[in-house]
């Protein structure tokens, strides 16, 4: 049985969408328990089915807006959210999910579940979607701003075999972000890089992919500095959502256009899915002990089955010990 | 009368465009005079009416798939992009428009036309689309790939002053690029970068803006790393492009797809047209004494058209001199 730790107030609209969402998953999902961590008074009447769900009470919650995780992770400790990294670090669970605020889980996850002792560093690594709707991994979109290369050799490992276990992709192609797609391309950093990447035996490494291919990308794993990765992933989503404003603003300013919509609304419907980013997944935390992963904020309750689906098969396909067998065994590092 | 050089061999369809581009222009503005650089055997046939137009020979192109710009520049003096650059070098004309292949412009402004001495780096410039339909310049896209904030400081003020001179916008609102919209976000490098720009007497700085907003920018002026801001026009781009690509397979995929289309066909034209960049206008070499406009390569005669009326604007408004009396004088830097 797979144990399943749930921030239950985390997301937008906490118990509402994280409650129905865990219902859901074991509806689907027979190999797993799940432990809600939340305001038993605001769960219970939600929770209709308790089969395989138990509660840990708590009322406090990491705010959406927090502007200052790093306080809120060491002060806020009876949180449902340190409560249930807590619980991942203890071991007492297999993973954790949560919607709440993406900055306070990626700090709670690096000072709570901690990084493996051979892991330099973590990253944040969302599921992008993609043109022939097999999602992508993008990594690190911002859990830190700068990253050397032999950080970014590490976490090409740990996403690689993230690739295999979280969706099921038999020898990920792995490929570096950069302004061309020769090799010899970017800054001295994209530069070594390049080499180490090259070098790597553990990973199926493309070369360089140009951020033009983001959406129809040639390889399954896109990997970069956070800053880097964080100003792509933004300008991505960003410009989808004006696209879609654009689209909405041209169709209603004629009556052709509204009709033309009455005609192609399905078409239109399925148009606005394949660059849903909640269709595809949830953000992973990489370079940790324990899976984690972060649900859209706005989550609906599929949606958030969908992160805690996301979360078993890395605990079902063993990835942990995956990683740790192809990492060099080494001291703590920094 | 201003006097603008042309590379009429550069761009994927060479004399087709560049000609009759160049026609449209002095039939709309009454105050230029054009040199084609070019092969007089193959414009002469195109070029129906002379007014104002001027031929210099030459039957050698820098090729678009150009691999290496810097071999290019030096070695093809006689070619239409070196010579019609070295015009605007020595002042034989006050504007140079090429639809030439961006790197060796990015080389040959550089290396001929050359950056003022009171600059430390040049920057490519594009217009960018927006959802307002007023277009946003973006900087830099690639001119270099590290620039320290000095230097972008310095960019600043020039693409300031472009703003107004090539897009009439008063005042320009100039904002960083960056992973967060608060101060104290991102690299050392975008901090430091963030003090120097608030110091900025010269320009107008809103302060950071995230990528999210790209298309919908709250300000006139982004500025970034040539590094960062490639990553990221680039981003825009294959969003955009795949994304079309999208919306046209679902429409296509079912009949009422195809009859809405037929109602809603001119809504899904303008909506296109809203994100062509070719619509907005060239990319522009800042930082280099001579105003150079870059077409996109695959321009036709009304890109190329609006891309000259673009390098008149900079001229008939004094850009040049007006960054130059701004700068701190000083002697040439590296």
């Amino acid at each position: 049985m797979i144990k399943i730790a749930i921030d239950a107030l985390g997301g937008d609209n906490g118990v509402d969408t994280t409650v129905k969402g865990s219902m859901l998953a074991i509806q689907e999902f027979k190999d797993i328990e799940i432990i809600l961590y939340g305001d038993i008074d605001k769960i219970n009447p939600l929770l209709t089915n308790k089969e395989r769900i138990s509660i840990v009470d708590t009322k406090v919650q990491v705010s959406m807006g927090e502007k200052d995780p790093v306080k809120a992770i060491r002060t806020l400790k009876d949180s449902s959210l340190v409560m249930a990294l807590k619980a991942g670090k203890d071991k007492e669970v297999d993973a954790v999910v949560t919607a709440g605020p993406t900055q306070c889980v990626v700090v709670g996850a690096h000072l709570i579940v901690k990084k493996l002792p051979q892991m330099s560093r973590i990253a944040l690594c969302p599921i992008m979607p993609n043109f022939d709707g097999n999602p992508r991994l993008l990594l690190d979109v911002g859990a830190n701003v700068e990253l050397r290369p032999e950080h970014i050799n590490e976490l090409a490992l740990f996403a690689s075999i993230t690739a295999e276990c979280a969706l099921n992709i038999k020898n990920p192609k792995v490929g570096l972000l950069n302004i061309g797609s020769e090799p010899g391309k970017g800054r001295e950093v994209d530069k070594e890089t390049f080499i180490l990447l090259s070098q790597n035996k553990n990973i199926n490494f493309y070369g360089n992919v140009e951020t033009f291919d983001i959406v129809d990308s040639p390889v399954d794993v896109m990997i970069t500095d956070g800053f880097s990765g964080n100003m792509v992933m933004k300008t991505m989503e960003g410009t989808g959502k004006t696209m879609a404003k654009m689209l909405k603003q041209e169709i209603k300013s004629s009556l052709g256009g509204k009709i033309g919509y009455l005609f192609m609304r399905k078409n239109l419907a399925r148009f606005a899915k394949r660059m849903d980013s909640k269709e595809v997944g949830g953000a992973m935390i990489l370079g940790i002990g324990t899976p984690v992963v972060k649900a859209h904020g706005n989550s609906n309750d599929y949606a958030f089955k969908n992160a805690i689906k996301q979360v078993r098969n890395m605990v079902s396909n063993d990835l942990i010990n995956k990683v740790t067998a192809l990492l060099p065994s080494t001291e703590d590092k920094e």
